[in-house]
């Protein structure tokens, strides 16, 4: 028996991933939740039919998403982590032994149950000391804080349903008034290529709110395209260029100094289809 | 009515591709051969089902498979190019005017009429003067030939059928012997994603055979894993570093001097998983 969980990537286009068992289900306060094990992906978690993170590419986009800020910022004490319910973001997170606080908002309180229960290679930062966990939709939070940060980090679902708040030029803006003088955000934003207008609007809606806004790109087999971006807006660090080393002792597969720079480089088309401002 | 193309991408994983039209299926002598209009892909051309080329992502792999070595190698004049039947890759080597020669070997003839029809956005190179185009099995014409060639390109199809003999060590030392003293390869090597044993074996085998050998990666939304390598073999230049930058008037969409030597840098589990050699 070959059994398939489909998702349309775009209108035209789908991925069939066969799976090898239904781990948990679950209607959460706002997602259809659905953990598998998979023969090609291994463990995967999906959202209202959505891949969110699989076993064989989640530390490309974890490791990527934290260090590249984390080690561009020269000394981030307190880090805002909104939405990465499935704790990978987390875990690279607490690698950094210099951070003294995380908070972390997420608005589903049921994603970080199943994690913690059905992701065992991805939920120890729950446990981390350092972290202050808070139940809130991420907009709302921004919007009504007085805390202030060194570094934040948006690993959010898609620009549609509850993560569609989390791509507004008003979420930018309370962003940008949450972070200390040198502060750097950097956001999960969508495929390049099968998604470019998409990226193309909030790479502007950043950059009309930051006076440093760089993308950089990955490879990513479970998400539309094969290809993923990211962009940081910065108050100071250039985000191309880390000031510190990760440790050895983290094992990282993807992220290196030399990963780091290279993310960020474009080719001319990618350039002018988005319209990037040098 | 909705209508796809579905690869099997793995024996757990597939792709679904809506298809506008049917523009062309024929049995060649060799595969079975269609080229659709897609949705999200625009043309595309498929052999035995597996996808070959699509115009949305076609320039990264084709801009990269030739103007790597091409831009490497310190003056090409003779070019070798097995394979690349749809004409992709021989449109970018006839980009360089210095190029006095350009022997194309590919076994199926019913492939390039094809792409004559078509595919216009490929096969303007079938009609360079200087193009000799030779219908053979790629594997005897290298181990017969008594020419040289300074650039030798392998773009050709899955290591299964016809492509098979054109990743093995026979075939790679038949490469070594057609080069001139300072000669680059360059070869298309699967996805270093979801097939690295098979590009581990690979790199091996030319690795055995050249004295320098690098793998390169680019993002490939179209084949298995959206992440696709090639790798060099050579026997001087080293083939991360251009010597020359490509023309303007080229109007290149990936390929650039700082993309050249990005796509080098590999992340610190795939170089130990494809146990590359410093």
């Amino acid at each position: 028996m070959k059994v398939y969980f489909v998702e349309d990537w775009l209108d035209g286009l789908y991925l069939g991933v066969q799976i090898e068992s239904v781990v948990y289900t679950t209607r959460t306060k706002f997602q259809e939740l659905a953990i598998f094990d998979t023969v090609e992906f291994g463990r995967m978690l999906t959202l209202d039919n959505v891949i969110q993170v699989t076993e064989v590419d989640e530390y490309i986009y974890h490791e990527c998403i934290a260090h590249v800020p984390l080690l561009t910022h020269p000394d981030p004490k307190r880090v805002l982590l909104i939405g990465g319910g499935d704790g990978g973001t987390l875990r690279e997170i607490t690698r950094h032994q210099n951070i003294e606080s995380i908070t972390m908002v997420d608005i589903d309180e049921g994603v970080i149950e199943a994690s913690k229960k059905y992701l065992p290679g991805f939920n120890q930062g729950f446990y981390d000391p350092r972290l202050n966990l808070v139940i809130q939709d991420g907009s709302v939070f921004v919007s009504e804080t007085e805390e202030r940060f060194d570094v934040i980090i948006i690993d959010s679902t898609d620009p549609e349903g509850p993560g569609e708040v989390l791509f507004t030029t008003e979420f930018y803006q309370s962003l940008r008034r949450l972070l200390t003088p040198s502060g750097i955000m950097c956001a999960q934003t969508e495929s390049p290529l099968v998604m470019t207008q998409t990226v193309k609007d909030i790479y502007h809606r950043i950059a009309d709110v930051f006076p440093i806004t760089k993308i950089f790109n990955v490879p990513m087999a479970c998400y539309p395209g094969g290809w993923w971006c990211f962009t940081c807006g910065s108050l100071g660090p250039d985000p191309e260029k880390p000031l510190r080393e990760p440790e050895e002792s983290w094992n990282l597969k993807f992220y290196s100094p030399e990963v780091h720079e290279k993310v960020f480089i474009l080719g001319p088309k990618l350039k002018r289809d988005l319209g990037i401002r040098e």
